[in-house]
């Protein structure tokens, strides 16, 4: 129940028109987000700096533009994922400052204010092919509020690239490292650093890599000891627990 | 909160000595469990002719044994499964009432006092290897007061045996069928019967049946439109899943 | 044989036209289905309230023009699931009556007097992209009589709208839950519901959902104990088991 | 060598010309099949009544028609499996004998004078999806020159239609049994023939039936002792192993 | 129902004690088995040359014996596969004429008058790890009445070995091919052969052989055309299979 | 090289023996780490508070206590984890201040003096099976001077249990989640939490968990945001990883 | 650090400006590659006589061209494997004497004086369909500076076509061996021959080649004991590996 | 047939007392060996140096002794692999010479005469887990007459220790890489490379390395170009294969 519902069983309470035994009964019974859970939607009030996602593929342009309209009646900063140019195009005509960062394939409905970057976020891929991926972990970090480097095209059958790199590497609040084909790079970055390795595996590859189980699985493997996972190309997922982490080791709840 | 804690409060907003808008608060701030969800552990309370269940791989004779006392002693009754002697001789040794089921590989303390077993529920399994899940299945449902039924060694390979119990099939409320192998009685079953199959896979089988993944996929493929299945072995689930159906059709709440 | 046969037989016995002995050895030559199975065929008969179900995939317009005919000719109710428009539209063309259920994807093809929908059968789905297999479910089970409630969009990560509908979900008599990714609702659902509860595990998702193996897994192994599952995507099945689950519990033979 | 060549050393050494010894070591030399295994290519030869077979995915029309131009040349009937129409038109416009099987997408270029049929060879298919497969299996067996009955459209789920051909079912040389989704219908056709039963699982499905996974491993895990099962989806195999089968038990080497 | 119900409903009828439209009501609500499908135990009783077959893993000693001692009752011969020594002894104790074939880990009780061997069976393995299963099948193969020759030892990697066998191999009736690991010898006797090649897949071999999984998965994708494959380490059903064939070859019904 | 021998040339340099060319050459040959690498050596120096590490499965007693014994020579704590008793006791009778952690199965020597625990990191669990792997995360997490509270025997099958500790959820730094069976627990915690969530999948459960696949797939395709994963049953890792993100958060370089 | 700067700061030590202990703290905190690694660089340098590969599935054709255009400018030959035949006039628009093979799918614009073929390379092939992949092996390696030899369509199931070339596998200095379906010829040419074998299994086939792992499995399991495997259709990778063997043997660094 | 015999054939030819056609007709009916293939076996004989190898795993070590008394009695040089202590005790008690390599857990039996080790063979491994399949390589490599050269214990998360030993990495002939877990090892040491790398995945790691599939898969999809792979565990087949390229590129046939 909201709270102007409580506040009135209450009020009949402190009336005397509603005895507090039968009060207990009438809140037993109430639907539990009334009472109780607002707390949790409150919270994600709270939290609302971040943007709402919509993952793309599957829905019609159409759709993704009515749910885009319903968030951003809401005031909320909006991401479309996965987004092609259609998508894009719709939103555009519709909300001249959306934005669409074309390698990461997002699409972006944000507050011209942007609040200033924080911490030290940096994104490492292995080859070009992972280019895409890794863009949509680095958009999303960057409009949730941070500061982020990229060292891309950094495969480990070129070590000494990775190498060059290794004062970034082990400088940063958080890494997110993205791999496709054999997806050893997650175990050496992770070598190196000394912050927490979100590691993101791809599909990029073919034969054995099986669409990519075979990052995936080396990724799980890694005898580096601060990798943790997501799921296969989940660039946006990636990007946003590496941006809480962010936000964390910089003192910001984000 | 307890109802105790929850009158209070109100009790106070009654007396004038909490306003309504603090109480508001206040209430909004407490665990969620203790003011709404309590209705779902009365509700579980209501349910509570059902007995607890233990799943003794993986614990000690000792751990099965204290679990039960707390069973036991909270008022309920206790079926231990995939139990061997030893859990039964423990469970027997402190409770005289203790009976072993050994084919279902069952140990269970019951009130001496059962529900009359209502309805219409049928166990088929397919080879003998399969009669120790089909046992644990139908334990269970004798044990959860409903009539059982049991056509056993009933496999598709030898499809007049099947046919000789059509009439029983046909006439049931639910059916459970266990089958390992290539698993193909759920199906066969499921065409004749006009009512729910319950297909449990076994891991009955070798080389290509992969400890049960073979009937497995047979039975979520299969043809006849009522089969749903549950996990490999799980004869337990099956059995709890048809009592419940049991009850349904029989007019009432178990 | 059909009855005349068989009743011919016998009166030539009757007539002493033949001898007792001869009869026997002509009865037991026959094909099994002319004399005993006949029943099965009759029961097949009287259940004929059930619509028949033409799975389009696969099969030309043509082709589902041709089954939906013969089916109408035998008096027969008839649905064509995971249809397109352009399947409705030639079934449109033939029978005026004929309705697409767009969401659903289901071309129907109905009786004008529907039975008065029965019991209380509930369908609950994670997120939008799963709508479209809950809809299979929910079209299949109002077409056979039930009255259907739906809960949908109530994914685990946001519990808070799942609680909202716990009432629902607790005085259902049966509740089919779809879900994708990782297919967690069941459990959910299962631990708040005291029905049985039919798991339909969805292909959407990406990467290590592998087309629908992780929320089937997820369903298998879930730890509530009336989830029974049905094959990835198979809304129909789910809908039709309900059915039958529910008419069982509102009395009824379906 | 050929023989030509071999016949020549030879002669040399009647003739003094080459030593004995000599020869031993150019014998030694040659390639393996010139001088052994020549028999293997006229046992080959010998077999000739057998088409030779193009599978036609990945490749052009413009390659299907030149290797069925070598093989015609030399004297061998040709079938084209998975054939589309734009081959069958291809081969129509240069041979005009081509023929072909539509719902079994198999094109021909056969002599116009077939041998006489032998045997007994049947061929079962669950469900009408089934039947392109099982159409390639017959096809294949009747240009073989077999003598091949069908029953089509008897699924497990439906057993009454299968017990009603059970005659034919005992009385067959060979079975090819061709089934989807669960697959069951082999180990049911094996539990009551007593011939060889070819089972031959099908892609056709959807979900967890994984491209015929489901029902290649039902097969493999039949319970019915006469069953051996071939690849997913491959009716030409099953045709042929049949073929020669039946053969065998119709006295006559194929 | 027996003969007996049946000829004296028919009697009845006869009398004019029975009206023939009252017995087709009887006759119509019999268990189906007892009207027509005793037809299909009669055939089995026809076939009973064939022993009976106890898989003992998964069985006790005690259940063994107690199996056995029926099927010995009921005149039929007995194997028991996958015997160990203490099934053996067991059964010697109970029957003196029970016989151990201890590389194939058989154990049987058979009558002392065997029919004369027929045909041209050959079972070839690969490694000398395969040879307990290729055993299995050449010793089922011998009870159930094959004259069976063996080439053992025979891996594609030295292919000269199998070339020697060439003969043999091109003179068979059918062909049981053991073989672990690759599994490719299947593959090149098929070649070779002209005859149905029964091909058994192993679990011999380590790491990426899965458990028979590889040898399996190479079967099925034979190049060679008449090949057909059982289950892992099955050399029973490959046996039997065989022996069928080679019956059927033989011109006498097995 | 080690810093002498730069010295060393650095000192001929600049004695004019060597001259800065050829000194070029010399250091670009030697082995990298001797040059620039010593920093990496250096950097894990300075993190040496964290213990070692011994993953104790096939390993002799004798090889852990082996390696302790140089870890401990170094100075550095040393965790042995999965260590039985006898390992324990091996290690405790040469180090009196050895530690056993017996539900976590770790065996630790650690210096007396303590760091004070900082920060808010807390550990969930499902069932009780699932208590080791959850037991071995907070172990790490403690030695590693985090400061720990646990929530055990949470499963979502019975949701209030876990609402009840919502506030623990949400007052987080970060929270290792620990489930087997269906492993749905990760993204019910997700969603309530606002702070990353380390899932740890266990291989608790039978039939199709597969060993821990069905909650690692869940947990890889969690709807929850903050949701990443490691390894099955790396109770080890999560703690580690969750330290890491702990001290980020709480100001402090681990 | 480049040389340069390296030769600075050792200038400076001899001449007195910095001393030798401020050296080394200097050179011990520099990037590492630039210091030691440039030898790494400067070893791939030397090797570079071997073309540069770009991998064209999913890359544009302007891609494509964009990076072919930096490595013509870096002097280095280029090879675009899977490269359409757009892709080539692209290519063949900007430099003229770029090449396409168009069976292996490669477009090549090499410098026009090529060095002289060495070694014995031998390519085998088993069905047309893997064609393709062995000409992709083929001309990366001719492209390598090897001469190269094929024997193609050489399947095992007609062992004799393979056995006639013994001798060309016999005096290979390497072989590449290209098998999609069962991958058995592997198998068997590495029984044959004295030197390496590298495998390429294909995704040639259907239903149980699974893309691929059926050969993949077969040749990883291989009882020849010089077989080692490449990825699924990695012709490329073949060729090269074939080349450093086959310019090994013949006394070249490659 | 062996050259006694051709070669009397060949006599009588040359004495007049068989015809030249005569002639052919029985060496066309020849086993194949016997005249052509002895050439294989008197090839094998010439590479003899190399041992004989005994799988030890599934054999008895009355299986083993025997196999290996017949390989000493052929002069044959033996390598027993997987040998427990228990085979070499019983090898020992035959033959005072055997040899017990216990981290690589092989016995042999060799010539005390050993040739000298050729060229310049490195085994890389990752992990001490992985040492005794490394050792396998190693004394295998050496037994065949290499100069082996080892560098363990170098993961790729601590990638300073693997580059210290770039040089010997850059230097060597061939290199055997062993590692578990993710198995990034491989690509890394191929990226530094320029020779072939035989890749071995081991079996150690736990939960999603399943066994070796994750590091196999790692390796299979290698992004450094010259890496090909064996089975999993399989250190013999990698050190025989590096054997075989060492020795052709120190220029002597093995």
């Amino acid at each position: 129940m909201n709270e102007e519902k409580l506040l009135s069983i209450l009020e009949r309470v402190a009336a005397g028109r509603v005895k507090p035994a039968t009060a207990v009964r009438q809140l037993k019974h109430l639907p539990f987000e009334d009472v109780g859970f607002a707390r949790v939607d409150h919270h994600r009030a709270l939290r609302s700096g971040a943007p709402e996602v919509i993952y793309c593929p599957g829905k019609t342009v159409k759709q993704v533009v009515g749910i885009a309209a319903k968030l951003v009646k809401a005031g909320s900063d909006v991401l479309a994922t996965r987004a092609g140019e259609a998508v894009f195009k719709a939103l555009k005509r519709r909300w001249r400052r959306a934005k669409f960062y074309e390698a990461a394939q997002i699409a972006a409905i944000l507050q011209p204010k942007r609040p200033k970057p924080v911490g030290n976020l940096l994104v490492v891929c292995a080859g070009t092919s992972d280019i895409p991926v890794a863009e949509e972990a680095r958009v999303t970090a960057e409009v949730l509020g941070n500061r982020v480097a990229t060292v891309y095209d950094a495969g480990v059958a070129g070590i000494h690239r990775l190498l060059a790199n290794a004062r970034e590497i082990q400088e940063a609040n958080v890494i997110v490292v993205v791999a496709g084909m054999e997806g050893a790079l997650a175990s050496v970055v992770g070598g190196i650093a000394g912050c927490p390795v979100i590691a993101v595996p791809t599909s990029v590859g073919y034969g054995a890599s099986f669409g990519g189980v075979a990052p995936l699985l080396t990724m799980l493997n890694s005898c580096a000891p601060a990798v943790s996972v997501v799921n296969i190309d989940n660039g946006f997922g990636a990007g946003y627990i590496a941006s809480v982490i962010n936000h964390l080791a910089a003192g910001k709840a984000r």
